[in-house]
């Protein structure tokens, strides 16, 4: 099995793009809805939670652990890694980063994200170990999430927000970025806003695609690919199951029934 | 000392009001930001996270507790008053309900308030205790916590918002609601954008008042009134004081330097 996890039901756009880059891959999926949102919370305090998460996944025999949560991947991606080892341990950060010092021409990259995510620069800093000299600008969009959780991912009140949160990087004096990094998973439901309000030129990098990819080239080089029948799906949550399905088919564009939702303690 | 649990900031708007009710009490004020938010967590969870903070602040030699979380209030109030008993323990949904029953003409009488609170039907069944005939339509407008924790309480975005969740309540062909009820913590400070939406002539209980006058008459009616000299102020807070000391000014209406917050563990 392979092993994702989240704080709760964002890190479903990450399952998503999985699903359909590993059809044949069996998945445990743990949001921890209990202690949710990681995006506001310490370093320390949301590295301990990534930490009780692995462990918990370890004992569906994983072979690889997808940290499907920017904040989680930000501050806690070399402890999960020592504490699980040799499982490998993917975060959503370094793919994502990559991907766009690969798409932006300029090097002026903007990206937007938890508040946790851009106060600890893991983005920033995963951009400039691949271009040094890029130009990273990062800014926190928290509204976007529960937005993205109440269903109100499109509309007018999306699209003022994302000239709330945009206009700053694109639609000042500066030369604009041209380059935008979705540093949340909850993000990528919101795109049509934020199409809308960077215009269409602007390259847009989703990190559940980057991710999924990573996931994929990882385990064909380790030699731990499936090549054996459709796989199975377990969703985990620590905290109200039917919330988690309700809000969850959304992310997962699937129903899901509160029965599928194992309720586990960390 | 007069002790004070919320989840997070939310609370401080009620122990504003009780600083302004009572300028001679000390108060010591808990937020636990390490789990926030309450509204979207199981009655059991959130019971359990009351129960704790209520032990932790009996260590304070408290003389009466204020659980200034409607979340809490709805649906940990009987254990933790069992918990800590003889000392009095007031939550916000009952002094709100009764001041919205006194209010309303009507006797339509609408509640915004978090998943969690208006799942629970708690201020329905509050209001009807006082008065069995009223038409109590609750809904839920959980954007406007994160809205309020962001300092997007005033403008379009926060007015679009308002229109979003009380159009269908105040502005549908049914006759309108003459009272509405504030049903969470955050929501006083976007009372401007909410006036905007529902209009002038509609009365706006706001229970943080409600409940600080509460407090005073139940420690006067108790004796535990203290006449003493001008009190002291202690913030306690479970995860990212820094965080809680930048939003809370804006909650309490002062500056809170990081320094004053004092991190706990529950």
């Amino acid at each position: 099995m392979i092993g994702v996890f989240d704080s709760g039901v964002g890190g479903l756009t990450v399952l998503k793009a999985l699903l359909r880059e590993l059809p044949l891959e069996s998945f445990v999926y743990l949001g921890d809805t209990a202690r949710l949102p990681y995006g506001t919370k310490s370093p320390a305090t949301v590295a301990r939670y990534a930490l009780q998460a692995a462990e918990a996944l370890t004992g569906y025999d994983i072979k690889c652990l997808v940290v499907a949560c920017n904040t989680a991947s930000a501050v806690g991606l070399p402890a999960v890694s020592a504490h699980i080892a040799p499982v490998p341990v993917i975060g959503v950060i370094e793919p994502g980063a990559a991907a766009a010092c690969a798409a932006s021409r300029s090097g002026r990259i903007a990206v937007i994200a938890t508040e946790g995510t851009v106060r600890g620069r893991a983005y920033e800093q995963a951009i400039r170990r691949g271009r040094p000299e890029a130009d990273v600008q990062a800014r926190a969009a928290p509204l976007f999430v529960a937005l993205a959780e109440e269903g109100l991912a499109e509309g007018p009140i999306a699209e003022a927000l994302a000239h709330h949160y945009l206009d700053p990087l694109f639609a000042s004096s500066a030369p604009a970025p041209d380059t935008l990094v979705l540093g949340c998973t909850h993000f990528p439901m919101l795109v049509g806003a934020i199409r809308a309000a960077v215009g269409p030129e602007v390259c847009i990098v989703d990190s559940a695609e980057t991710t999924a990819r990573r996931v994929r080239e990882t385990l064909t080089a380790a030699g731990l690919a499936d090549g054996g029948a459709a796989g199975t799906l377990r969703l985990l949550a620590t905290d109200a199951p039917e919330r988690f399905a309700r809000i969850g088919a959304r992310f997962l564009e699937r129903p899901i029934s509160p029965e599928e939702v194992t309720l586990i303690d960390l």
